[in-house]
């Protein structure tokens, strides 16, 4: 069944591997906004960013020219623990969906953390340690991104402290447990260890939490602790420019075959898998080098590039982040309880933000019941159980390679795996029981929750 | 920190993967025993084991001759989906011990089904499929081979009937839910699909299920139904064949780099990975080409080798499978309730019980709190959370690293990395919550179970 001169899976050896991260923006013409402070509505400094992120940090956020930063060699040594991540060519699924299309996916799952959240951990981990800090604060809800920070402050001796919102405190404790084994003090928000915890338990003592109320008690514990900063694992360029290591990568290995892809393909919440994988791609396009079809995959559940504005907007639904030209569905949008996967942010990275707006890139929405179909399918004959965010691409990959069996095409579609499942099987379970539903937010609804937008720009 | 000759993870390329299995009884001068039929007390007739198991794994079964036996294609194709699997280098491991140890594990975790199980679950699914079976059946305790298996049938579009000993079904829900995503059917074990699950449940209504009585279930919906036959996932001579395709990538890449173990370590419950792993070495050893210190490590409370004794026991506890030969704590040994992981079984491969029994192999058992504590310190380090099975063979890993620490020897270690932990969070939880015991059966208990042995040989 396997083609002999393509490996099933092309594994780049350690010498090839990527050693500088690609800042796509250095190839923007007309570049993202800039953050705003909400105080102001004037861009953030560099001394502002720094009380609350690491000064390396901010410097990476705001660096809109330099194409090339190299990787420091701590965080190589860390990659090499579980990178270089699989070129998978999808044999089995091709087969089974009778399409001429090519598949190929990036593999991003074989780590513990179990995603690609652990290529940003380890990089804002060893920056903070350079540093002189002590440890990190963050926020988690599934507990993907808590899950790989815990690791990363592992293995360089940091604190790390996570506020996990109280719901999937209490109803997932498997990931919890993950991240304690790994050290991290593990804190279910809202909690009695900050003002705003405590002013919302006054207000709300039956709460199950949000990720904006986690977020706010992440920064608050940040800001008042010696020696700590806030860390985030998506939305933030910083993120996109370490996720590049997953394009690159990518791009290596296809360029060492000859293949070429003609559509690329990646789910996107706060965009930083996507922005990741199709970073080189999309500089070959933005320099007119060469062209390809991006399509970013969203829930219908949450559709911030397919059905929202893009405007300035609070990142977080605390209210105390910079303010971000995005698209965006509004910050207090909130997507409905029966949503299983993540996915969740109502907004987005504003590097694709601007690349969508510029028509670099094309998006579309899926429904949950038909992404768990195909995640199915995608199991039984790939056998990786995919995590529920992964397979909204499985799902816009499937439709594209059915699209060419109809065509006769022979199209090379490549597409973003970013993870496993192995502890989304409640999701899965409501799946096999039939009990899993689809939701699409109302016109009203959205209209409502993006009429809060911030007056600004 | 990393010796650049020596990549931190050795991959094989496709094509330097092993085509065929080992069978290391071709090069033992004292075979091991035959089986025997229960009935007659004579060694089982390969058409007695065609009644139960598929007829081309019978005659691997009763093979003690053919040193090397081809692979299928088909097996070698499902084989690039997730194999090789990477030999890590434990660099990070062995800066933590301050050892001048050398310490590599080959790591089988990097799959869906979570473990190495994979590796024979596949084979035993494409001789059913060849025999033209509509299906196969088999137990599992904690769901690690009923996962496999499912995943190898969804492959080969078998139907795959798996009885889950109820309290596992109840209490661990997820590996259920991963079988029925991969299309199984999952029946908690005692039921009512089943003369023998009738008859327990009368006598006893609100049991919570055994290992014994849930093969008792698989064998006879085998037997019962036309065109299925029973697999197992351990124990048996045949799946120690397949699973030396763990030993042999492990042997030529150490080969390709020139490293010679010392010692070679691996957990053992009914002995499938560490008779995989160690095949070709104890190959060498056999034909007096070269030497290794080769050391089984199984818990103190399942103690088969370090307390048990070589004679022939029931397979199981509902005593329906052939007789075997084998160091045994008797087949109606319970280990403690409090121990988390498996490694459960009562008795041990016929293999390794006769290698062990000529003095080629040592053994060792480690303590469940002292398994945890290596397995949270390897996690830590090495990124990768074990399986605690898994955990047996690192525990006994660093002791040894440790040992050359004091002396200074630069010994290379090699162990087995069977699987990943992430469906054993109940058991890392009370770790963690310092609520883990250890449990040692008394010399006492031990006497009572092996007096129970059947009266052969």
């Amino acid at each position: 069944m396997f083609n002999e001169n393509i490996p099933y899976k092309i594994y780049l050896s350690e010498d090839e591997m990527p050693k500088q991260w690609y800042n796509v923006r250095a190839d923007m013409k007309k570049k993202p906004a800039p953050l705003l402070n909400p105080a102001t509505g004037r861009p953030v400094t560099a001394d502002e960013l720094g009380a609350v992120f690491c000064g390396e940090l901010v410097k990476q956020e705001l660096d809109e020219t330099t194409p090339y930063i190299d990787i420091p060699g701590e965080i190589l040594d860390f990659y090499k623990m579980y990178r270089p991540s699989p070129l998978v060519r999808a044999y089995c699924l091709e087969k089974a969906l009778d399409t001429p299309a090519k598949i190929y996916y990036k593999f991003e799952g074989n780590n513990t953390s179990g995603s690609h959240k652990l290529n940003s951990a380890i990089a804002q981990a060893y920056y903070a340690k350079k540093q002189g800090l002590k440890g990190v604060t963050t926020e988690t809800g599934a507990g993907q991104w808590g899950t790989a920070l815990s690791m990363a402050c592992s293995y360089f001796d940091l604190d790390c402290r996570v506020y996990m919102v109280k719901v999937s405190y209490e109803q997932k404790p498997f990931r919890r447990e993950v991240m304690r084994t790994y050290g991290a003090s593990v804190t279910p928000s809202p909690s009695m260890t900050t003002e705003v915890g405590k002013k919302i338990l006054a207000e709300f003592p039956d709460t199950n939490g949000s990720l904006g109320c986690a977020i706010s008690e992440a920064v608050e514990a940040a800001t008042s602790s010696e020696g700590y900063r806030y860390v985030l694992g998506s939305v933030l360029s910083q993120v996109l420019l370490h996720q590049t290591v997953i394009g690159l990568e990518t791009k290596i290995a296809m360029d060492k075959y000859g293949i070429k892809p003609d559509t690329i393909i990646g789910c996107a919440g706060g965009g930083s898998n996507l922005g990741g994988l199709i970073a080189p791609f999309m500089g070959e396009k933005l320099r007119g080098e060469a062209d390809y079809r991006i399509i970013a995959v969203e829930p219908a559940s949450c559709p911030s590039l397919t059905r929202g504005v893009y405007a300035y907007d609070f990142c977080d639904t605390g209210k105390v982040c910079p303010l971000q030209k995005m698209y965006t569905l509004g910050s207090g949008f909130m997507p409905s309880a029966n949503h299983a996967g993540g996915l969740r942010y109502h907004g987005m990275s504003s590097i694709l933000s601007e690349l969508y707006d510029q028509g670099l890139m094309e998006a579309v929405s899926v429904e949950q019941t038909a992404v768990f179909e195909a995640a199915q399918k995608f199991a039984r004959v790939e056998g990786i159980l995919p995590a529920p965010e992964s397979s909204h691409a499985i799902k816009a990959a499937v439709d594209e390679a059915l699209k060419c069996r109809e065509t006769g095409e022979e199209k090379t579609i490549l597409f973003g795996l970013t993870g496993t499942g192995y502890f989304d099987m409640y999701a899965y379970a409501a799946y096999n029981d039939g009990k899993m539903s689809d939701y699409i937010p109302t016109d009203e609804e959205l209209q409502k929750s993006i009429a809060d937008l911030p007056k600004i720009g």
